[in-house]
Parts: C-alpha cells; structure tokens; sequence
C-alpha cells in the first residue's frame, strides 16, 4: 500500500509500504476514507523532535473495517469506524475513569501510520466507535476531525472548566485552538476570545462560536484579556500551541480559581513554581483521553449541530503529502485532509 | 506592646513595637488570645527568602476586638474573632468565587505581625469571623490554627479533590501536612497515605485519619504510592512542602487525571512542560483561601469534631518566641503556640 513516511525533518515521502495485517486477535484493520497532517506532526518535520526515521506518519483516521482478529467483537467488516489516537482497552479503571489515553494497555496510534491506504488498530474493541450506516461524504471530514483535533480541543474545554456563565480564552489558532472555540461554545460558555492575528483564522473562530479576538500576545496578550474581564482575567484558559511563551500566556490570562487545559505538546517549557503559586490557576493538559468524548461528539456531528470539519482548508490525495506538509509549516493552511 | 521581630536569619527578638491602631474606618483591633510560629516563617528564618528585617513577625491569629474602626459593623469589642491569614474584603467577585486569598483588596496579615500582644485587622467585616461567646481555654489552640494551617491544608485537600472512594497521599508532615491528613478524613477520603519518617508525626498522622505510612521519599516514594495504588497512583495528592523534590514527588505520586493541591510555599521550584503533560495531573496551589471554609472549620471545632489544636506540641510565652523558632527550625516541634 502508499502510505506516509519522514525520513529526516522537511523529508516528507509517500512511498509502497507493507499492507498491515492482523497481528493480534484484538486487532482491525480498517480501510481509510481519509487521513490528515496534525499540528503535532509539524515538530519533527520541523527538526524541534528527533526524528526516528524513516517512520510511518499520522495518527487520525476515520475508515471502513476490513478485517478483524478472532476476539473483537464490537466492530465487524464494512462498518464505518472513528477512533482515536491512542488505541485503548476501554476497560481498565484508568479508561473507565475517561483517561483512555493513560490506559495500562495503550498504544499510539502514530507509531502505526495511518496517513497510508489501510491501518492496523490495536485493541479494535476499545478503540473503535462504529456507526449504524456509512455517514454521506460530505460529513467524513468532519469524523475525521473527531479523531484528534476537536476531541483535543474538547478535552481542553473540559480541562479548563468552560461552561454557563463563563469567559473562555483560548491562546493558539491551530486546529485545535479553532476547535476548542466550538467546544467551549457548546459546553454554554458565555463570552470566547480567541487570541489570533491571522484573517482567516479569526473567522472560523468568530463562525466557531468566538465574541472576541485579541491580536497581542504575551504580556500585551495577558494585558489585553485582562482589560476585557474586569482586571481578574478568564475563567477558563486553554492553551493550545506547547512553547513557553504560549504557556506563560495561558497562565497569566486565568483568573485566581480559574482553569487551564493545555493540550499543545509542550517542547522546552518550564513552568515557574512560583508563577503557579501566586497565580492560583488550575493546571490539567496533556494527551487528549478523546474516546470518552467520542461518541458525544460523532452525535453532534450526525445531527449537523457542529461542523468540526470545516477547519480542513486543503485537500490533497495521499500521494502529495509532502505539499500538504509544506503548506501547514507555512501557515497557508490551517489542517490539510489527504485522500488515499 | 511586646512583637516579635525577624532582624535577620537566625536573628528573631522579642521586643517593644508600638502598639496599632485604627487607621482605616474598616480596621479592628484585637488582643491576642494566642498567636504562633508558621512554617513559612522559616525561610526567612533559614536565610531562604530574603528578610527584609527588622520585621515584623506572624499572621496567624485569635483574640478579642479591643477597637473597631467607624465603619465596620459585623465585629464589636469584647468579642472573640478567628481571621485569615489574607485580610480579604469578602464581597468582591473573587471571594465570591471562594478566592479571598486573592481578593482584589487583599492584605497581607504577615506584614502586621500577629505575633504580638495586639494586632490591626484591615476590612474587619469580611476578614474576622465572631463567636457568639468566647471558647473554651482549651478550644483556643484549635480556633488559632483554623487562621492558617488547618485552612491551608483543608484547602489543599480540596484542591486536590479528596473526597469519597478516594485514595489521597500527603508529601509533607508539617502541621499542614497533618491537617491535611485530617481534612482528607472529614471530606471521606477512603484510604489517606502519610509520607513521613518521623515517629511523632505519624502518630499525628495516624490519630487524624491516616491509613498507610510512606517512609521512602523521591522515587522510591513514588514507586511506594504506585505499589498501594494498582501501579496507577493516588486519586488525590497534596503538597506541604514547596522544594523541587516534594512537588515532583506530589506530581508523579498521582495518576492520571488526578488532582494535586500544593500549598508548600515554592522555592526554586519549576516544573516540566513534559512531566506536566504526560502525567495528566490536575494541579492547584496558592495561597490558601482560608476565608472560604472558616465558618465550617469553626463549627466542627466548636461541636469537638475535630482537634486541629493538637498540632501545637510547644507552648511558649511569647518572650521566648526565639526558642519556638528554633525547636521548630530543628524539627523538636511541629509547630508553636506562643501566649502573648
């Protein structure tokens, strides 16, 4: 089958890899309708994470079952499946506690490569969430965005406490920063500022659910969120970018008693004892435990009551990947779908 | 009247300071029933945080309203007052959200110094809560840590969200620490593990609600938590200490999606983006609000419920507060009473 590999940072090649097979007999194999470039893929192609090359890329995928081993039960051939980006058991207490992506048994998706023609899932059972029917083409975009991005921003919602009568800052217009506008405008959050100073990003923020945009980062972006919340800053912060500035920034734009959920994969940063201290925030990110959520959000997206897909602003086929690399690097486009 | 003053590290005199007064129209000012030595008074005392001497010293308080400034109206003279160690007005939006601590009039008491025979208490309303009748001689070592190291380690407890089917683990057998310990207990925590190495202290522990005992301390105090926990860590987590070591103990002794409350005064502390991430903690510190749980402290005080007052295993007059600061330096005490 194509599938993606990196072989060294800004090395982006499509190239025949081995078709994956059931190894285990919790394993599916699933044929993919479309897979996409992550935010986080952008650091090793960036030279900022080691490179483990040549490695199998992509971690989101939504697709049909091929095949599945002896023990799954839950999933059969032709279903349309979502899953995330951890493959989980779904059972141990950790999973049952919604942290699937802290599951004793877990595995990252991302080792496997699903920007490829068809993906191994381990633990299918856990992993897998399947639809009734194949859901129309035009919504496939938007299950694909439930794999990763909007359940991440969603998690970050959920971690920074975003809800009724809330004021909701969101630092990073990515992805999942834009997705975590939506979540927090369907979690009731009262008021939503985006921090972005790109146009076109500041629109689907404003479409996503945003009142307001502040363009200032740093301390000027701390300033200005600080101006519109009556000195005391957010309620809710969630940070979505991993440098220390953008940390720094989320931190200092909560108010006492205030949360923040951070969900950039943090690179260099070291957070102050003392910043922590005097701030009095509350503090929960990491990786995004996104099967708790997604059957919730498969629901909103069947129903059209969100349309997380709309953050894809590119659509290549599989084989042009490496432009779709390019093109995110570059900021021309906010998160690009590939078709295998 | 006669106040301790820091000159120094190692350098703390008892000698005469001018008596206060009424200066804002919102002032009280009450004579000491009791006053005491903090932990967080030993950094200075340790040369750690730098002493801006000669200083005044203390911030922990009971006593009786001597003079009440023209416009306050909820204390009167001759009554029997608890405050925090935060003067805080009690009706701005952030103690109305349960931050006094960060009340945007906030005064901190430690500049005063209520070790001393009289004390000024600023916005006396919202900071003093008056009993009906005066206490009991033998309530009022209890009442006096309800001011700080019952209200700091309470808080820590619910920071760190200890409550019903909970496993909760304590970093630190300071007085707050142990009443911590005690605060997990009253909010039902299942299982409360004490990490301590001293033998008083554990009884201590023991005596307010401890279940288990960690000796080992760093890793292999994390790896003790994780052996009692199913490999997963503690539910709950509290930090009474501030080094470097105890926070990334308290950290790594959680599981993920679990809460640490940290109210160790940081020093030198930062904490890894990567650490914080991977660990999926929630994390909450500060500066205990300690306004926000004083009415109930009191009441589970004054009905015998608990005896927070056991903590205080040193009584002084206060003319020897010198030697209170030194037993506690040297760890012969846990923490000091001093009569003014």
């Amino acid at each position: 089958m194509r599938g993606v590999v990196m072989y060294a940072p800004g090395d982006v090649r499509v190239e025949d890899r081995d078709d994956p097979r059931i190894e285990q007999p919790t394993d599916a194999v699933i044929r993919l309708s479309a897979a996409c470039v992550c935010g986080s893929d952008l650091w090793p192609y960036r030279g900022i994470e080691k490179v483990e090359g040549p490695a199998p890329m992509g971690h989101e995928y939504v697709g049909v079952v091929e095949e599945v081993g002896g023990e799954v039960t839950s999933v059969k051939p032709g279903q349309f499946v979502v899953g995330s980006f951890w493959a989980s058991d779904n059972t141990c207490e950790m999973c049952q506690a919604g942290y699937q992506s802290a599951c004793v048994h877990r595995v990252p998706m991302g080792m496997l490569g699903s920007q490829a023609e068809y993906l191994r899932v381990p633990l299918a059972d856990g992993t897998l969430v399947a639809m009734p029917e194949p859901p129309p083409a035009e919504l496939v975009p938007s299950y694909l965005a439930a794999s990763d991005v909007l359940g991440t921003g969603w998690f970050a919602a959920v971690a920074a406490e975003a809800g009724p009568g809330k004021t909701v800052a969101v630092v990073g217009d990515g992805a999942v920063g834009l997705l975590a506008v939506l979540a927090a405008k369907q979690l009731g959050a009262e008021r939503i500022i985006a921090m972005s100073r790109h146009e076109s990003r500041q629109n689907l923020a404003r479409e996503f659910g945003a009142t307001d945009i502040v363009v200032e980062r740093g301390d000027e972006g701390i300033a200005r969120i600080k101006d519109l919340t009556n000195g005391l800053g957010a309620h809710s912060v969630v940070e979505a970018v991993g440098t220390q500035e953008s940390m720094m920034q989320a931190i200092h734009s909560a108010r006492a008693g205030g949360s923040v959920g951070f969900v950039g994969v943090t690179h260099d940063v070291t957070l102050p004892g003392m910043d922590m201290f005097w701030s009095m925030v509350r503090l929960q990110g990491g990786p995004a435990p996104v099967r708790r959520f997604l059957p919730h959000l498969m629901e909103l997206i069947g129903d059209r009551t969100i349309e997380p897909g709309k953050v894809f602003d590119q659509e290549l086929p599989l084989d042009q990947a490496a432009e779709g690399y390019k093109a995110m690097d570059e900021r021309r486009a906010i998160k690009t779908l590939l078709r295998p």
